[in-house]
């Protein structure tokens, strides 16, 4: 618990109406889409950088832990108290989009922006921000730059960190810092943005970011290709993305997930193929959509696809994505807890992935869905297990080891686009050796001698 | 000097044939492109990662400098030993491409590979590694990536930190570190990968560089366009690059540079043009690079181009390429010295940067010759003087820094392209606060607390 005193001095920087502490708040601010609950000792909301500072510089001299928060919805922890200590969250001031610079097309925001209001705001100035991770509609630019937060689009245009230009970061001992530019070249100084992306908050509190934008696409293009096996598919993919054409997206389903949605909602999905992938391309020209349309479908067909749907409209677009969007909510009739994962491997180990975590299935007796963004490699496990059966709940964990196991064995990573933060903490140590373990640890003492940094993350 | 039972211990290392401390030798790692020179006490070639770590675990428990060395190409002094101590050098041993992944498309190299070498060996597959720096016949990769090192191509397809997917490298004190994965998504651990970047060896000893390919484009196409004013043709650059067009090089001559190519060449270039941009297109398609070169010549129009010239086959397009290879060379007519620095800012602020410089070519009584990548805001800019006349040289120096000064004031950065090493180094108090620099130094100490890793540059 912080004192009184702490907290009387937090609120002569913030003002009154930014600091809580009562009990409501401190729920409010308990949790993240984990549902792991830890409380903070207060919640503060700085009004900007030079709060962030003052704050920064009075915990750190006083030891009190910070946590810095965007809209709460990661998925491993990342925005979770588990020292106590004080909240900063960004969604009351920090929130606004402070430039749209068409002429250099960047866009200079502040953490607390969510990402589909700064979506929304360059695409009425026909520009375009590709990273679109599932939470696009609520999660915030602080919290993707934090946890280098991937999406659908990844496969054509990369994950966030292909976007960051620069930052704007207040690190524990209260000092801003400036890294990066407007400028795609720029190699004075070390690169503290690159280092600050994907840290999970526990080196500095970011307070700006710039971020890239592109044009706008002028022409898009959905297809659907029913595969009869999970490997077909797989083999599909990756000759597709070495085929010279880049679809934007490449999204997969297997059967369990095929099977789910279809028995929630009834589409007329084809409940007996092993796999079904969904693609888009994008481009200015119709020529140039046919072309890669016409590749897609010709590797496709090469690699045992049986069907291969094209959308004449956005309606059918919408129809051949509807499988995809539904999949998350519709495997649930498998298990009342859903052990989540988002691992990665090179695409080529796709077909071998996909085939180990079947014999897992088989070993464990558990039914593990797979969907996701099969473009870049990246497949959201889902490991369902009866919630309200312990021993089935032990099971579902050991096989999600396993798992890790086999994904670091095919050069994969544990974690694409969610983060470390608690939940795959545990698991570090099969991805990293002391050494490298140790360099993060010197790293963090760099930034952040007194660990006041969101601490206990990521295996520190 | 280092003693000789230090070279000794580091021959029993490396064997007998790997070390030399010879005068000639010294004489030949003296060096690089800056033509600055420091004798390093010993030249030591590793054989491979195993001795990597074993000379470092040595050289720092005995404090003694290592100074990595690619091609020593670079432009700042980053390989130039000023403490003198050990230079190991990469290109004898560990100079092999380990593996072109076509299904991955990725490249896995050591540090000592040429970056033509890569290129070569990577589009007889089909596929294409963008970044292209001048020294691109000669300069390393792992300098390149050391370096951050840019390019002609750097407009549509980025620089060598976009290519970076994972680098293998020793710490100082011996440790071997495995950063980034085959995969495009990865977020598991601080990035380290991306701090190694631009790190111009001051952090780790880069052992093993993953590169991503992307497949090559079958189409190209050149044009210029010649434009009456400076400023005319940068408004022509950026509203180029806002037009949903992004061509894959657009470079720049001003007026004195071109009078230089056409004085040495006699190529009849137009020696009354204020500029002259050369730009390519590339894509799968004809439509695509007509639909790209008529958007293209549409904007330059529109900004004053008064002669737009389309290359009708390979031949007119070297010739329209000419004025640009040459450059560098030609310019020498204006002075004996050149003081060469590769500033960059936004590409907004091109105009009004060109315009200052100009002030400030009239002010100190110096040509400045410009050209360079301006499509991305990097500009070469060349203060020529009398290398005899050392009051010009001052003059000279003066000049540069009055041009960083406008530089920083325009958001832009002192360095695009060749970091900052020895020669940007007095420059750094201009770009950083005090508390940005004590950042750097700090993450300099985590990663290598004796300074025994390429000490004395960066101003660190």
């Amino acid at each position: 618990m912080i004192e009184p005193a702490h907290i009387d001095a937090l609120r002569k920087i913030v003002t009154d109406e930014n600091i809580y502490y009562d009990k409501a708040h401190m729920i409010a601010y308990s949790y993240d889409a984990t549902r792991t609950r830890y409380e903070p000792d207060a919640v503060v909301f700085p009004r900007h950088e030079e709060d962030v500072s003052a704050i920064l510089r009075y915990c750190n001299e006083h030891r009190i832990s910070i946590v810095p928060r965007g809209a709460g919805s990661g998925f491993t922890g990342g925005a979770l108290p588990v020292n106590g200590g004080i909240v900063l969250a960004m969604e009351k001031h920090m929130n606004k989009i402070i430039e749209i610079d068409e002429k250099n097309m960047v866009a200079v925001v502040q953490p607390g922006v969510i990402n589909m209001d700064l979506q929304k705001a360059v695409e009425a100035k026909g520009l375009f921000y590709p990273p679109d991770p599932a939470s696009q509609e609520y999660s915030t630019i602080g919290g993707n730059v934090s946890e280098n937060a991937g999406g659908m689009r990844a496969a054509k245009y990369g994950i966030t960190k292909d976007y960051v230009m620069a930052i704007r970061a207040v690190r524990a001992n209260g000092d801003i810092i400036r890294a990066g530019k407007k400028t795609i070249k720029d190699v004075a100084g070390y690169n503290i943005a690159g280092i600050l992306i994907a840290s999970e908050g526990t080196l500095a509190v970011i307070t700006e970011v710039t971020l890239k934008l592109i044009s706008k696409p002028r022409l898009k293009k959905t297809a659907m290709g029913i595969f009869p096996s999970v490997e077909s598919a797989m083999e599909a993919v990756y000759n597709t993305m070495a085929s010279g054409v880049t679809p934007v997206a490449m999204e997969f389903l297997d059967n369990l997930s095929i099977r789910a949605v279809e028995e929630k909602f009834h589409k007329g999905l084809p409940v007996d193929a092993g796999a079904i992938l969904i693609t888009d391309v994008d481009g200015n020209l119709p020529e140039e959509i046919d072309y890669q349309m016409n590749v897609i479908e010709k590797v496709f067909i090469e690699n045992g696809c049986t069907e291969f749907k094209k959308a004449r409209n956005d309606k059918e677009a919408a129809d051949l994505w509807f499988a995809r969007r539904n999949a998350s909510q519709s495997i649930t009739i498998y298990g009342s807890k859903k052990i989540n994962e988002d691992i990665t491997v090179p695409r080529s180990a796709l077909p071998e992935l996909l085939r180990r975590i079947d014999d897992v299935s088989l070993k464990y007796k558990v039914k593990i869905p797979c969907f996701g963004h099969t473009g870049d490699g990246n497949v959201h496990t889902n490991v369902m297990v009866d919630g309200s059966d312990p021993e089935q709940v032990e099971k579902g964990y050991k096989a999600i080891e396993e798992i890790f196991r086999i994904t670091v064995d095919l050069g994969g990573t544990l974690s694409g686009e969610h983060g470390i933060g608690l939940s795959k903490a545990p698991f570090m140590k099969l991805a990293f050796t002391e050494e490298e373990m140790n360099l993060f640890r010197d790293i963090k003492r760099a930034f952040d001698p007194n660990d006041i940094l969101n601490p206990g993350k990521m295996a520190l």
